[in-house]
């Protein structure tokens, strides 16, 4: 074993001392019956609630750069994870981070990022947990997110029948628009607008009371259409005419099919159910009275496929824009 | 947007692939009421329990290397977090695996990686509920296990009592001598050691009926007893003569000095538990019962601070070998 020849850095990151901070952070007892900073969170299920869990990442160079500000990246790696436990009709109330950052990192960064997912969790009334940080080359940060649901309104992608009405929360086209600005205007401010996920908590909640499937739109509405369509065995029509385009996207980019591609790209965040037609009206309600806004744009029938209703004719569905894995912007 | 140049390549990981692969792997329902492969994974807590989960990562260039079998990696990313949730006394359910891998990396790859986590799981009866993948620019796994646990058996590191015994499962000095071995040796052969962790899962189970306080030695059995005598406010005295050396590091390192060392040097992932001395009889056989051993190997008292006695005095604590973050292998 080799004894160490350099003095370390005392503001890199030191992992004990991070969880100290971290388990200083939010008073013992208020979480569940651990402490914070023990080698678990444990947390008390409300009576006839499941335990609800998603996992997501987020890889500098994929998703944000080496100087995007921490606390922004960090509230992002939240929101997404916040978005995937929203989409089954569950109130999350607690936040895993796992951080990975080079040797050298200073730890405000990581103590930056913790405090923005912190302020993201307690939006919807959650909490940072605990957490974990390793070295490594490139930084990345998964959360895990844990919330509350309840059996009946999971709302699972294979849940979709012939008769529903397909409703979308927001906006489309709000993550293309940002990847459209990638390679025209000031980068850092595009990518930051990539990073402004604003995870559908509320309205996921209220949507859970009345429909038959949910799922978020993160790839896109076009791409969460065919995964609804697959899953449930059904055939999904999107008008196009109905789309709630982001206001943003119709000014900015002249071209129609241009407008069509964004508007499918991916990067919404928002959430899409199948709501049985006796339910729309009193699910629309929900959302408002929740905060939020839904709009019926298509839906669901006997057989198979993914359509756009465009101009009166049924299109097939653009794809998705993004298949990261795949080295290519769209296949 | 720009329109791929390249052709994908087929064998490379597709995230939309690779989760439909995923959620093939486990019948409908019987994790839970939602099917694999949404959104998030729910799972219904038996009566009386409380969610137990923690998130731990292993990181290439750090824990493996680019050529490291995948399934073990897998595993090891795996038997990290279970080794956690043991150390509550909980029984784990399922896991979700977070892999970050560069892009053109063979699905391959993260498949292997995936069957050597389900494997761990399976060991103890948990599952594997889901995950996600994302490109970056190192390979990483990022597990998130949680379990049941019982609320008056979750063994808070601040639990331990003057009077206490301290027991730990299996021996100490593992971790330390395979790291050793990583300058003495076929390199690759001692990180596939390092990575060898055996959770306690059933060890874990049993103890938290009997422990006040209970934490894995994944920073080694000097560490763990530092952060019990801290969290708890009580003072710990380890008897060296009673650890339960591995009997690989006794023949492998002649220096009583290196040996000491490595046996406190980390990555063992036993559970070292404080045991009110009635209980100390009735715990050892419970560890037993689970197929496991355990061993008397210290007290616990009043007043502050962590001790070894060797050779009939009391000298402090070696530091802990690693703590990665500060660019030194001992502090």
């Amino acid at each position: 074993m080799r004894r160490a020849a350099r003095r370390p850095d005392p503001r890199a990151i030191d992992e004990r001392e991070f969880h100290r901070w971290l388990a200083r952070r939010l008073p013992a007892g208020r979480t569940g019956p651990l402490p914070l900073g023990d080698d678990a969170a444990a947390l008390r299920p409300p009576s006839g609630t499941v335990a609800v869990i998603s996992t997501d990442s987020l890889v500098e160079g994929t998703h944000f750069l080496a100087d995007s500000p921490p606390g922004l990246v960090g509230r992002a790696a939240t929101a997404v994870s916040l978005s995937d436990v929203a989409s089954k009709g569950s109130r999350p109330v607690g936040v895993l981070l796992a951080i990975v950052a080079p040797p050298g990192t200073p730890e405000r960064w990581a103590r930056e990022a913790v405090r923005g997912a912190e302020r993201e969790a307690a939006r919807f009334g959650a909490h940072v947990l605990g957490g974990d940080t390793k070295p490594g080359p490139t930084r990345a940060i998964v959360s895990t997110v844990i919330g509350w649901g309840w059996p009946r309104r999971l709302a699972p992608r294979s849940g979709a029948r012939p008769g529903d009405v397909l409703l979308t929360t927001g906006t489309v086209g709000r993550g293309g628009l940002a990847f459209h600005r990638l390679g025209h205007g000031p980068r850092q401010r595009a990518l930051a607008e990539l990073l402004r996920v604003d995870p559908r908590v509320r309205e996921g909640i209220a949507l859970g009371r009345f429909a038959d499937a949910m799922l978020d739109t993160s790839d896109g509405l076009a791409d969460a259409s065919r995964l609804l369509a697959e899953a449930s065995g059904v055939r999904v029509v999107v008008d196009e005419d109905r789309l709630p385009v982001a206001p943003a996207l119709r000014a900015g980019v002249a071209s129609p099919g241009a407008r069509r591609r964004l508007a499918f790209f991916g990067g919404d965040y928002e959430l899409l159910a199948a709501v049985p037609p006796g339910s729309v009206a009193r699910a629309l309600r929900a959302v408002r009275a929740a905060g939020g806004r839904a709009t019926a744009v298509g839906s669901v029938g006997a057989g198979r496929g993914t359509f756009l209703r465009s101009n009166g004719r049924e299109v097939r569905m653009p794809r998705a824009g993004w298949r990261p894995f795949r080295r290519s912007a769209r296949r």
